[in-house]
């Protein structure tokens, strides 16, 4: 039977955006696992009540759910060794932190860059909820915390340091290969590209070309997403 | 024979404080490799012509020169490969991320809290070298960087967030021991202690803790280390 995946969804259904439902495609990818998603909408929680939680990604596979993109990805090394995602507990270990700085410095980072822009692409039944609990999270409008965003450029760009630096010395995050690493972050970028057409890198950034590479892997799968 | 390794000292020679020789000494010491340390000092750069360089930390094991951290974690891990540091090449690439955050990210912000500590600690013939190639770099003087430190530690403490949220999930960077992850990041922590009176963490940071247990480590190698 094949895997099944809850994956955030725009007005328009082929529009799939979420950093993390973007994590766990190019993580089945990886594995060369097939999957039928199925788009969800922010407040689409019923849906997901047999999960016993409301949040995407949520994959089912023979009837076994799994939800949390870091949970997949181990429960998908775990049933799949190869080709690896980790590598062994030691790469598994530092994935976290790969994982850690997307989550508390890169997505909060971007989306200062295009959370009105969101607004834009959603389902009509979605946008109420998102403007009101994003709005509580930032403490400002939607519009005001997208303000001004061409003078803040050059700081976003710096936030991209390490994974500069990284690439400096290997092609993949993974090294010769991509790994989750990659994923992680390639799909957290999969987000402002799939939502907006705000250019956050410069095409001769050294994140850019490597993004480039990531979006051809999989038979293009990342290229081939549906862009607003 | 026991290998040796250039290790930058301060005045005193047994304060060693440098970052970069920290993970070296951790990660010899995860190893279980006995070292002799020899004190260098920045501007004994023609005691290292031998290595092709000038800098620290350099190791001679057998006759081979390696120089860099980074290499020499490599050297190591190449050489004995238990207890590991990097345990295979996904977890050696995914803690070369680790070490350019540290790079990038950490040691820059540390700077600007100890710069101007660093010259009481250092040899007096070190002094001027100290002090005119650091006020080149940051464009402002030793005193004006760190300038206000108070102020700029909560916007410092936002920034270990990734170490932080990693071990919400497990007890070390390298998962359920340490592995050189964790020695890039202790290793640079190591250089406030050793040059500063400044507190950088707070008692109750998670990080705080894991460095403790870090300090702790290789029979109390890190705790045993001189302090001003």
């Amino acid at each position: 039977m094949t895997m099944t995946m809850y994956d955030l969804a725009g007005a328009d259904p082929a529009l799939r955006f979420s950093p993390y439902c973007w994590r766990t495609r190019f993580a089945l990818a990886h594995k060369g696992l097939p999957v039928e998603t199925i788009p969800w909408r922010f407040t689409d929680t019923a849906v997901l009540a047999f999960s016993g939680q409301g949040r995407v990604p949520t994959i089912v596979d023979e009837g076994k759910v799994v939800h949390d993109s870091w949970a997949i990805a181990e429960y998908l090394e775990d049933r799949h060794a190869m080709p690896a995602l980790f590598g062994g507990p030691l790469g598994r270990a530092h994935a976290r932190f790969v994982n850690a700085w997307a989550d508390s410095v890169l997505v909060g980072a971007i989306a200062r860059f295009i959370v009105r822009d969101i607004l834009d692409v959603i389902d009509s039944k979605d946008r109420d909820y998102f403007r009101t609990s994003r709005e509580a999270r930032f403490g400002a409008t939607l519009e005001q915390v997208q303000a001004g965003r061409e003078e803040r450029l050059p700081a976003f760009r710096d936030l991209l340091a390490p994974v500069r630096l990284t690439l400096r010395n290997q092609a993949f995050l993974g090294g010769t290969l991509p790994s989750y690493a990659d994923h992680i972050v390639a799909g957290t970028l999969m987000w402002p590209r799939c939502v907006s057409r705000f250019p956050l890198l410069a095409d001769d950034d050294p994140v850019a070309v490597w993004f480039g590479r990531m979006l051809d892997q999989y038979g293009g799968l990342g290229r081939a997403a549906k862009t607003p």
